[in-house]
């Protein structure tokens, strides 16, 4: 199996475990930085490998968008073309083409939009999704599905499991790159019952992973918890189970706490474009005035560049004047401080103290500013 | 003496040297990379250093709006605020103050004006350049002066040059930061007997080094030669000379044969930002769509972290869809490229080879697209 399961918490769902892929092995629960058009916002391979990213995940609505196909097939595929040597995931772009894309017909075989960039025509369905995850070559591609918003009605959640069932199982049979996993996407909004049946679906067809879909789609938090242990205990123990475009620090860790291993979100390198960053004790805009003189590094005791080198002080100056450098060091900080909390983390459930942390995390984290 | 020539040219005015300066030692002929606002573009320290950078350059006037004194007094110095260990040299504000700021008064003891960012009213002259420069701790300061624009009457540049000399006189009886170079500035605009009289008036008062203002202010690029074969000769043989603002390949390696030591120019980092590489055989804008499926690196042969990783049309890609990435790593390779092309032509003086490198630098680089 790819997936090893390596230490199970006695008390939650948490588990540590180890994903071989092609390009390397991944320690789970891993958080895995967004990388949408072949580069991880204002960051090089060398600072990710630097900052202990495991995963970059490439997404495959952008790159069919820009710069296409043609020009990744003509590099050998994503890895080459960005220089990143680790494992890459890769989405099925179902959900850009439903939240960023004009759409113009959905059919069974996928949908027909136009780009947001340039209006330019494309179709994307299963077979074009697994196609172009083949030629990005990704360690992991996800099935096309389509994503639930939140709040969806009953009846309309019910026609589209059965659609991304139907998606799950053309994405299945189509060819994939040498060595690429598959994973599937359990989707059901809120219905416990439509999450069950999904999973069950999709595991009867077999992925070598499970993404639990629909989450982090703007739903109260309880909501996201109850998605993913309605899904959970139907999916195998012995295959990584992921939840798609979630960043939270204390989120993430009630996740695992529920059996997740996999994570990935934009909002470590969207805030720090925006000034703020992401510490044990919540996020802090590091813009505020308040800052002006302060010596001290965006967060103490961390161990990235940024933190190692310069001061509040600079990276506010940086910031208030729009210095490139200033939301590249946030970035940076930004980065290292989510994988330094997932490596906490799998400490913490291999050392048996994975409940305890988890509550302290809860308590520290959410004092945001 | 803390400048040392090494090397003679036999047939030119060209000279290798070495700068002493409480940071370190520079090697002249050099290129200095300007940090306006405490950082170098996009780049940090760590950049500078392996790119070979051997001096930033400070802008008391942008320095002085933002942070301000005060904040940079606060960290210890500019040093310290930017963590850049090397040598610093600091410009005297006096160019931005007559190009970007709003005058609103100008008195023998210096320009009232408004801030081009916030409209805050300021007020520099030789005085609180000298001090703001202390301040800033830079290893060389800049005498506070007037630049002429081009073209600029007789009668203008007369009274401009008299009141350049005085404000020159006043700034090197200011305290200055410990082990702080003072450098003079040649004004006198396309008047051969003028640059010759500031010169020798320059001379007379004695700093540490010599500038040629108010050349590449727009003027054709003879009078910029004629502006530096007017200065020269009036110079001291064993103290640095330098030419502001100026970063064009051919025409450094021209200053240089005529005398100059040092130069400093935004060029290699803005053209970056719009998508242009430096390159031996002129400026390469690899924006182009000529570039999409190329392989190859930015420039054969340069060592930069750009071109040994990244193809074409990966940097192509990365500009097109305005990814912070594309900006950084085109500015990491003009940078370096520059500071090769200085290493080379170190190279070619001391090892007598001067003229003919300049003859072919000459024909290669002006094949500008």
């Amino acid at each position: 199996m790819a997936f090893e399961v390596r230490f199970e918490d006695s008390r939650t769902r948490a588990r540590v475990g180890r994903l071989t892929t092609p390009h390397g092995a991944v320690e789970t629960p891993v958080f895995m930085d967004v990388g949408t058009l072949g580069t991880v916002k204002a960051l090089e391979p060398r600072d990710l490998e630097e900052l202990g990213t495991q995963v970059v995940l490439g997404n495959t609505y952008h790159l069919l968008l820009r710069p296409g196909a043609e020009v990744i097939a003509a590099a050998g595929g994503l890895h080459r073309f960005m220089r990143w040597d680790g494992p890459i995931l890769t989405d099925s772009g179902g959900f850009q083409v439903f939240s960023l894309a004009r759409m113009r017909q959905i059919t069974e075989e996928g949908c027909r939009f136009n780009s947001h960039i340039d209006g330019h025509e494309f179709f994307l369905g299963p077979k074009e999704s697994m196609a172009m995850q083949r030629v990005l070559g990704s360690d992991i591609a996800m099935v096309f599905d389509e994503c639930l918003p939140y709040p969806c009605a009953r009846e309309r959640a019910e026609k589209s499991v059965e659609q991304t069932l139907r998606w799950a199982r053309r994405s299945k049979e189509e060819p994939h790159a040498e060595g690429q996993q598959v994973f599937g996407i359990v989707q059901g909004g809120i219905h416990d019952d439509l999450r069950r049946h999904c999973a069950e679906e999709l595991v009867a067809i077999g992925f070598d992973g499970y993404a639990i879909g629909g989450v982090s789609v703007g739903e109260p938090e309880e909501f996201m918890y109850r998605a993913v242990e309605a899904s959970v205990p139907f999916l195998p123990k012995d295959s990584p189970r992921y939840v798609m475009g979630l960043g939270v620090p204390h989120q993430m860790a009630e996740c695992v706490a529920r059996g997740v291993d996999m994570f990935d979100c934009v909002i470590p390198t969207r805030i720090a474009r925006h000034g703020t960053a992401i510490t044990r004790h919540g996020n802090v805009a590091i813009k505020a005035a308040k800052w002006t003189f302060d010596p001290g590094p965006v967060e103490e005791g961390c161990d990235c560049y940024c933190c190692r080198n310069f001061s509040r002080s600079y990276v506010r100056h940086l910031l208030a004047c729009d210095e490139i450098l200033g939301l590249r060091l946030l970035t940076i900080h930004n980065v290292r401080a989510l994988n330094r909390f997932m490596e906490e983390m799998r400490s913490a459930i291999a050392g048996g103290t994975f409940s305890e942390w988890k509550e302290q995390i809860r308590k520290e984290t959410t004092n945001n500013e």
